[in-house]
């Protein structure tokens, strides 16, 4: 078995250890003599799992208490109607539009009121963020909304927009537990956990909980409200069980590490030595402004399609694997979630350093 | 290790070589080098998991080529709400009541349009399957909607209700590939893969063609519409790719098994185990209807609670669990999906003879 440097930008990348513990326990979990696929999600034992992940994942980032913490399906696309139409009272919203998720999001919003593009980057192709000290919000916005971390652009929010007094709602799936969040600042804090946390097929969603009523918009869905999940602590129905235990994993994983500072600083570390290779090299660039910079997903290119191709093409050779840009910018994206180590990086660069001389 | 007969209805008992095969490919499937769970879903790799799935269960179940196989999520609970608001063009549709999930089905369509319950058992604790010979089907009904297995309840449709021409959707989430179906009776076959096929967090709906249109009720998100899942081959966003990646594994169990005839033969040779010992015990009852009753739930009591209790305690401590019923019955329930061997059937069978002899 040889385990490649995986650097896809969803699903992505799982600490080593939290896997193998996984096939460990495939055919018996802890002695009950089944899997954790095959238990009802109604026993004692899967109670204690998810009961777990939950405290767990609270003590990592701080949530406070009057926040509820849901493990939810669907991922981040039934998001972006779920929260429309549970909290556009008054059926207006603005949106920081940053990239193709947050206008999804917003497009998806307009089906349920006014969703409002307060602020864009889509001129100059998503490579920064707006200045967001002193927006345009609306006077009666439900919410303000941001992709918190763009994962096919690269950038990520450094400092959270001045919403006014306006719940802040953030889709933080690229950058989710990769450094400490102060939750209080936000309404509602959400994404799916298949790029930093687990298996593709939960979404996490920690809202505040006055936010959190039965005052949906008329047809929503019984599935679709909030309430639903809070009340039944993420169990009306059948959770995606097994995803949940395998990001109850991660969470060990990361109080073991450390916790989110330490991660802080490890992403930070990763980043740096992607960033000073790119800034320093004379065949590869960043696509970004610097300051915006992704601690998660750094894009790349040479400039020549056909020299970015043969870079992906050799790097995979190499065992760097899932270097290719996302279909609409093209070149090279090397996404360093929490579970890929700094060796996985540096030795990336060491590839792109020979690449470099050799071309 | 010590696996146990694990008669849980769902999440359930899974094939044990299927769980083999996923801790072995954990850290690295087939030589790519990484876990199914950290594969991009538009790798090739992917691709061919999710092609194989799709393509083996059609051979399974021989689903005509107008029908769609679309891997969604959310539970059957979340398709109470996609039926109504994809499928009802005239905003009526008529449902038969077998039961709790039934009814929760019929309630959700409420919210969109009339839902006529046109046959109903609840008279007797949904112990039986009504009469659908002669139904007052609506004359503009959209479909016809069932729960063709009843989970709680342990009854089967047995025989489809005459629909007198209008489209039948049907739940088989309890009794998915238990035995041959002919899937052109049905406009909408769906169920929950937790019980019968794979991990939770996916459902799989077969959907005939034309019963997929953009027409659909305003306000449905667009991740509730069933155009947006057929027209990108269930990955408009990212699926949930390991739960799959497992259904794949059991449809191949089930081909090397020998396909949907055989399972049945097995599985009404199980049912006969149980039933045959019930009909002869004196202390076991049977709760259905003999000619309603499920190949895959079979609820029985003493019709003393203590007993049942005590019966239940003594069972899981010889390794029989997951043998308590619903809290909404009481008594016991042995939930013997395609996974679970004849030989825990037989065994179960002499401890219940035991019991009986000792009380």
């Amino acid at each position: 078995m040889a385990r490649v440097y995986n650097f896809s930008a969803g699903p992505a990348v799982l600490p080593e250890s939290v896997l193998m513990e996984a096939a460990a326990e495939m055919l018996d979990y802890k002695g009950t003599g089944m899997s954790v696929m095959e238990m009802s999600h109604r026993s004692k034992a899967y109670q204690k799992i998810i009961d777990t992940a939950e405290a767990d994942l609270r003590e990592l980032m701080g949530i406070p208490s009057n926040y509820k913490v849901l493990f939810l399906q669907g991922g981040a696309s039934q998001q972006f109607a779920m929260i429309p139409m549970n909290l556009m009272k008054n059926k207006v919203a603005d949106y920081i539009v940053t990239g193709v998720w947050a206008k999804k999001a917003c497009a998806e919003a307009a089906m349920y009121g006014t969703a409002n593009v307060i602020a864009s980057s889509a001129d100059k192709t998503f490579s920064y963020i707006p200045d967001c000290s002193d927006l345009p919000v609306s006077e009666n916005a439900d919410y303000v909304y941001i992709c918190q971390n763009n994962t096919i652009y690269g950038t990520a929010f450094h400092e959270l927009p001045n919403t006014k007094g306006k719940d802040l709602v953030a889709d933080v799936s690229s950058c989710f537990l990769a450094e400490p969040v102060d939750v209080s600042k936000y309404g509602m804090i959400y994404g799916g956990v298949q790029k930093n946390i687990g298996p593709a097929g939960v979404v996490i969603a920690i809202i505040r909980e006055d936010l959190i009523t039965d005052d949906v918009l008329p047809g929503t869905p019984t599935m679709l409200r909030y309430k639903t999940h809070a009340d039944n602590g993420s169990m009306y129905n059948t959770p995606p069980a097994y995803g949940i235990y395998i990001c109850g994993k991660v969470f060990q994983w990361l109080k073991d590490m450390g916790g989110l500072e330490v991660m802080k600083q490890r992403n930070e570390k990763k980043a740096a030595v992607l960033y000073d290779f790119l800034d320093a090299s004379r065949l590869f660039h960043g696509t970004v402004v610097k300051k915006d910079r992704s601690l998660m997903n750094a894009p790349f290119v040479t400039g020549d399609p056909e020299m970015d191709a043969k870079f992906v093409k050799a790097a995979e050779a190499a065992g760097f694997v899932n270097l290719k840009g996302h279909r609409s910018v093209g070149g090279m994206r090397a996404s360093i979630y929490n579970a890929m180590p700094i060796e996985g990086v540096e030795k990336l660069v060491d590839f792109m350093a020979r690449f470099e001389k050799e071309n």
